[in-house]
């Protein structure tokens, strides 16, 4: 045996997402990258604002000695403090720097609050359609992922995460705005969703945790406000990145806060700390760490994504495409017009349109199309949408 | 339960490297940085070579469009083709990039091959006194660590490695230039292992690997080779990071290195990319990737960590310390003059030094000094390790 026996079996079910967007690399090769569509993978197109690229030239001119050294596990004090007088705006509540830990991405902070957390055997909710990685994620800790359906149009089933709460329930993982579906989660839905775990902790007797990635939650449209998730359940942990509200994702920079209201917080942050450390990620990358700190209240421009959601999403339902319109994040998820969300992703494939069915993230019968791409790109593939709509029969209308 | 059992268990027994760095940074605060002798961390004094500020500023001067974005989860294909070439030309075997994954410093490296080529309760060998995160690595992935001694002068023990080897055994973990002692393992020992690793693999029937942590290949002193690893042994996965070479410690950045010579070496390396991005690194810092590519040859002075080691090597042992010189990394790991390390560790505190007991590295009775600080600092430290030694009753030359 040359690996490992459960990612050898993990291979062979290999993510969707890396596989469409490798194979998309291949036909880029072969047919140049201006002819291939590509919504595989959800790699933002805007470029960093310019506060960012600033930044970088002002410690690239002047450099900082001991700028690249080791610091403490948790990141640099000037960093979690200047994200801490900001959730401490956001929210009202009284953040400080010690709760805050800075982490490789989104990616590393789940990892990192899974393993701070988790007792094998322990179970992690998560309403699908979800991020797979989720699965990984919770797995490398020994816990299990518990799915549970939401609704029609993709928001939350409260009733379906209470049905699911039982004795080895460790936590609730939400991600909103969504991927794959874009969906926002609203206020009434996550007030029922916090006095739900508040009731079950107390008939549990147990801590349960209410975690969420926010890694999109500055990609919202239509004038929406995001919830704060931390107003909703005192044992919230909030994980992110600036991946995306400072088109980063290739950077690793991100961080996990703990709610003040949280019992035993500190011990939390101490086992989180620790399992970055031990994980293997160290610190979160000191570069990034410092040019991130002063930008807290910067962004891309949101409104371009929205604009790109606009365009895809109409053109979309005038060829007939069954789609709800999502208030966040830069995803669509349409209804596969046939039932095989495969067959359907081959079908757009042979237009050189790359999507990522369904199944994917747990709900075949659908796609995923990543729309933080050139408006160029979106204009140039409505053609292949259309005409593999109207292959199928669907009813456009103009 | 706020944390997870295991963490709450390891928490307990917290790392003694780690400790120490903070009750320092405590004790710098009360009396100053420059009044305190922080031996503690290898944290690189020493700055980056001019070469890579000059490459950041030109990046930082002329941004690419996308230079932040997600790449392949193996890391960019011209850096990996750099290391290729660099590695190729170093052992004139036939590295290409598909051997080579980019990941998130050595820490991450070792944490994703572990991840690829464990299965619950597989043994990896580690020659002791050690690093002791490796445990928490190995551990992570469902492994167990098996420590054997080394020789008396720290060197590799062969025969105490072929007593370990069993049916559960999967690999040996050898880190040379050593942390804590900064032994580098020679030709012979090292041609030995390679010779029981084929045995045993015969004998047993599965692959062996071979995992060398070369953190430190380059800081090696007194005109030394050092060995080439993939030389000895097919079934060879280097793990690396450019911490201590380019002193980038903070910025996350290394790569593991699959031999051409391993059998099965494509699976293997999907193994790999898989854990890499499963874990949640996802991808080695992408800004770092692209600095380092061209920087294959570069390196920090070497000569400075050597007159360090020199400095400080004759002034204890002219204190009566009995101390293995060793020929790389930045560490001494003396002799406790009295059987408790932690006790004389307290008393060396008393002179506001910083160092580790050696029970950090599963070798009580000693110390590990840190060296990789400023001249001055060593300096400004011996009249304390001088007072100590005499204290104890250590008979100095002069």
């Amino acid at each position: 045996m040359v690996i490992s026996t459960k990612v050898k079996n993990a291979l062979e079910g290999a993510s969707w997402v890396r596989r469409m967007f490798e194979e998309g690399e291949e036909l880029k090769r072969l047919h140049g990258a201006e002819n291939v569509f590509d919504f595989s993978l959800g790699n933002p197109n805007l470029e960093p604002p310019a506060s960012l690229k600033k930044a970088l030239k002002e410690l690239a001119d002047a450099p900082i000695i001991g700028m690249h050294r080791y610091m403490p596990n948790s990141g640099y004090s000037e960093t979690r403090k200047a994200i801490a007088e900001f959730l401490s705006e956001e929210s009202g509540l009284p953040f400080n720097e010690d709760l805050v830990v800075m982490t490789v991405g989104a990616a590393g902070g789940l990892n990192v609050v899974f393993k701070a957390v988790l007792d094998d055997g322990d179970e992690v909710i998560v309403p699908s359609p979800y991020f797979m990685e989720f699965k990984f994620y919770i797995e490398n800790c020994g816990g299990q992922i518990r799915l549970v359906d939401t609704n029609e149009d993709f928001s939350l089933n409260v009733s379906e995460v209470e049905r699911a709460i039982g004795k080895k329930t460790k936590a609730v993982l939400i991600n909103s705005p969504n991927n794959p579906t874009g969906v926002v989660y609203h206020h009434k839905s996550l007030e029922a969703l916090g006095e739900l775990l508040k009731r079950k902790s107390k008939e549990l007797g147990k801590i349960l945790y209410l975690i969420t990635d926010e890694a999109y939650r500055r990609i919202v449209y239509d004038g929406i406000k995001m919830p704060i998730h931390f107003h909703y359940y005192s044992q919230t942990i909030r994980v992110t990145s600036h991946s995306k509200d400072l088109s980063l994702p290739g950077e690793r920079i991100g961080y996990v806060a703990v709610s003040p209201l949280c019992e035993g917080a500190g011990e939390l942050i101490s086992a989180i700390i620790f399992a970055n450390r031990t994980l293997g990620f160290v610190n979160a990358p000191a570069l990034m760490q410092r040019l991130v700190a002063p930008l807290q209240k910067n962004s891309i421009k949101t409104r371009e994504y929205e604009e790109k959601r606009d365009l895809l999403y109409n053109a979309l339902k005038s060829f007939g495409y069954q789609v709800v319109k999502p208030q966040g994040a830069f995803y669509l998820f349409p209804k596969a017009p046939i039932g095989d969300d495969v067959a359907f992703v081959k079908e757009l494939q042979s237009k050189w349109i790359l999507v990522v069915p369904g199944r994917g993230f747990g709900k075949p019968g659908h796609f995923r199309i990543a729309y933080a791409v050139e408006t160029r790109t979106i204009e140039k593939s409505l053609p292949g949408f259309k005409e593999v709509a109207e292959k199928f029969g669907l009813k456009g209308h103009s």
